[in-house]
């Protein structure tokens, strides 16, 4: 088997001759020459991401191949969401140790899967031979003028999240070698390998949030871009950080905070925006929960509702 | 150091301000957010084509952080020429295995120096620590229709490559510790480090050629692509295969010629096009030799002018 045949054998999908059958006027062109050919709508402009996940680094040797999948293509459409794009392709940079074909069997059916519950499509990509690593952009729609920034955030605005935080962080833990219950192991494992990308909220966000980000890096270390863009600080009202329930009931009160704070890998949506336009975004179908967790204040840094520094406390996830 | 100040200092160019400053309407919005934004002007579609490199099969251990970079981008660029598109901006999956300033500051040079020449942007990326990898994902500008693809080949058309074939494998030699002269030497390394993307040609084939591939992998397995593609087969002339005078007068006629039938990397356009519109292309200025090598023929296969079956002699490289 060569990188054609591997191909054609494992990445094109049967939804791809369906979705050619239905002339997607905006895909002229798939997998299979020397480029995809994209065409916007009219009016949108074209919001791209690429992301990378090394074996080792961002998933643990002994991950499931379709799990890998899920989360590289999963992480990357987050960015689509923290911009309030819709969906709509990506390409995929696949580098393997070896041609496994259960492992590539595997992985493939993870990839469509998740490509599918997302709504992207699979236009492009490389398969070369070395340590294993995925790299996966994504591009979704935007409306012109209309991509969620992180610049705009204003003094009173106050600051959002959604879902919960630091869950994924506790699954590293997990994934170290710690256990709970089986069903409380299920459930952290399933936020760090299968995060939801916040899409309908991002797109409900458009035009009521100030600013948006999703939290890859941690809660304080993404707020900071936020900060950093707009030149405001923040005060965070710590008690009210959303923790899951797995979370509060199997961890201490500090340790759920400092993986709430500092883990990575959550991939909700931290968002900045006027009071009153809090109920306007509540009344919409949100597919999850947006907590109220802080507001914007003059002056740089984060503090605490007690006044505790609390950039100095963490600075988010490094992997150097 | 982290990835945030990695990126400002290595990799926040300061054309990008000048390139704001000319409000480059068809980049909406650069580096620095979760997105990238790219406006395509009317009527035009985004070519895109993601490629990787990987330390120790695309490149040796041991070459200059600099020439990665400049091999990197070009390889890819050289895919937008394949599709006679024209360049626009690419992002950068970059992974690291240790935040080595030095190294670094020779890659953004080599980098920034290549985009400039083959005029894109930056626009987006990710930086990872694992082992030295390199993605990069380049995207073009073609207006609707006018893309060059691989499967238009007819009966009868001539088969044309561009600038001379095989001098890619044999700077593998040299890397591999085999010397001509320090001239020679140097010729066939900058071929291999620094592949020229035949921009100005892929644009000139459109509307005369029928199909078109970049020979990445090797002669003959770009152009199965193109014949698989199209349903037809060709006929190859071996004494007309454009070879360099470093390549003939320092390696034996038959190494030479399986150089330029089998290796890779030469970044040269393999594409074919009626007879009577030879002339046409002939005429303009495309900064590159066209030699025809050979013609497309019914049935399938690759034969040479004396009958002899090229295809099962070689099928290009592959990494695994």
């Amino acid at each position: 088997m060569n990188e054609f045949s591997l191909i054609h054998r494992f990445f094109k999908h049967p939804s791809d001759v369906s979705l050619a059958s239905q002339k997607d006027s905006t895909i002229a062109l798939g997998i299979g020459d020397d480029c995809a050919l994209i065409s916007a709508p009219a009016n949108h402009d074209i919001a791209l991401s690429i992301d990378t996940l090394v074996e080792g680094v961002h998933f643990p040797k002994n991950a499931a191949a379709d799990q890998i999948a899920q989360r590289a293509l999963r992480v990357s459409v987050s960015d689509l969401a923290a911009m309030g794009a819709r969906p709509h392709s990506f390409t995929l940079a696949l580098t393997v140790p070896s041609l496994d074909e259960p492992w590539l069997e595997l992985f493939s059916q993870g990839l469509f899967a998740a490509a599918s519950d997302l709504g992207v499509q699979l236009v492009g990509g490389d398969t070369t031979k070395g340590p294993l690593t995925l790299t996966v952009q994504v591009h979704g729609l935007c409306h012109e003028g209309e991509a969620l920034r992180r610049n705009g955030a204003q003094c009173g605005d106050l600051i959002c999240v959604s879902g919960s935080l630091g869950d994924a962080a506790a699954a590293l833990a997990i994934i170290g070698g710690r256990h709970l219950s089986q069903e409380n192991d299920k459930y952290l494992l399933n936020r760090f390998y299968f995060p939801e990308p916040r899409l309908k909220l991002g797109r409900s966000l458009r035009g009521l949030a100030t600013a948006c980000i999703d939290v890859s890096d941690g809660f304080l270390a993404d707020l900071q871009h936020i900060l950093y863009s707009s030149s405001v600080g923040a005060q965070i009202d710590l008690p009210s950080l959303p923790l899951s329930d797995v979370l509060m009931s199997n961890f201490l009160r500090e340790q759920a905070q400092n993986y709430a704070l500092s883990g990575g890998d959550d991939y909700e949506l931290c968002f900045t925006l006027p009071e009153q336009k809090v109920d306007v975004l509540l009344a919409k179908d949100l597919d999850c929960s947006v907590t109220v967790v802080g507001k914007i204040v003059s002056g740089l840094g984060i503090k605490s509702e007690s006044g505790l520094d609390l950039v100095s406390k963490s600075m988010g996830y490094s992997h150097f």
